[in-house]
């Protein structure tokens, strides 16, 4: 009900990134492997800080769940590959996102439901560049199928967002999507997908 | 291969904490929704440790997998008794459990794969007598299927310990299993699993 209406206000990703990104893909790959790990892990910390709100409990506990297939299929696609997976280069995008977040209830979790949203948001539109632009019909089969999953996980998070606060969601979406767009564009490109 | 002659030697749950649990079942439910969660953080905080070794991040990323579906479970139990979940109380257990762990490589990653092994195997104990004396049958047919899923967990750590050191796990297990015996005894029998 919300996708339909949803425009995002979602910056376009920096023209160059996909050229970076394709010219280390071996890179792009290890590093996707731990972005859908913290994804899966994101999830649960709301299990943890919210187990009182059972709707959200079970969303989120889906979302986790899915996600984890989702590191699955990127450790065959690292295999398939020839590559082993490389430390986390840490996440500066996710940190200055965490930031954002203002830290008293209810305004926090409204915050951290966005937040999240908004970084579903930023790698779907990632892999589907990338899924339009890599060579191997499997990899890109897979990057197709992973940035329609996150498509699906931001509205999640948008709907868990506006059962917190119908009111004001929209427009602290609007606040929090022009704090992110600062972050991209202060962060320099790199082959990752934030 | 490993579960036939595994004699993991987990001593006995103390015969009081049964009656324990099953005066306060609503509170056993609350904390094994956050036990679930955390199996499932513990596995994701290997791929993010150990990225490099492919055999364990498929493995663990399978096991969060589960333990995420383990979670959705619990939260609809939850609903289905008419309960919300509760604030995780912590976890002395499995915090003391940690501090056993050698902090040097590649020490840490056999201590870290033989904790979880017998945090496992200690859920799958408890989760079993639970099972057995729980009079509701679909909320005992869970904590069955959730105690078989534990013990192919342990063998699982199990496994990757072995892969790790082939020669020095079993004694380093039968190690950590006494002082798992200790933490145990040490702890106040609560309704909870640990």
């Amino acid at each position: 009900m919300l996708a339909a209406d949803l425009a995002l206000p979602l910056t376009a990703t920096p023209a160059e990134w996909i050229a970076v990104a394709l010219a280390d893909l071996d890179a792009v790959h290890q590093d996707h492997l731990h972005c859908e790990r913290k994804a899966a892990q994101s999830a649960l910390s709301l299990v943890r800080s919210y187990p009182e709100r059972a709707d959200l409990v079970l969303a989120v506990a889906r979302l986790a769940h899915e996600e984890t297939a989702h590191v699955v299929q990127m450790s065959q696609l690292l295999a398939r590959r020839g590559l082993v997976g490389t430390l986390d280069h840490g996440d500066e995008y996710a940190a200055a996102l965490r930031d954002l977040c203002r830290r008293a209830e209810p305004d926090r979790l409204l915050d951290r439901l966005l937040v999240f949203a908004l970084i579903e948001a930023r790698s779907a539109e990632r892999l589907a560049l990338l899924a339009a632009a890599i060579s191997d019909p499997a990899t890109a089969s897979l990057y197709g199928a992973l940035a329609a999953a996150e498509v699906r996980h931001r509205d999640t998070f948008l709907e868990l967002a506006a059962q917190v606060a119908a009111e004001a969601w929209r427009d602290r979406l609007t606040e929090l999507a022009r704090g992110e767009a600062a972050i991209v564009a202060s962060l320099p490109i790199r082959p990752r997908i934030h």
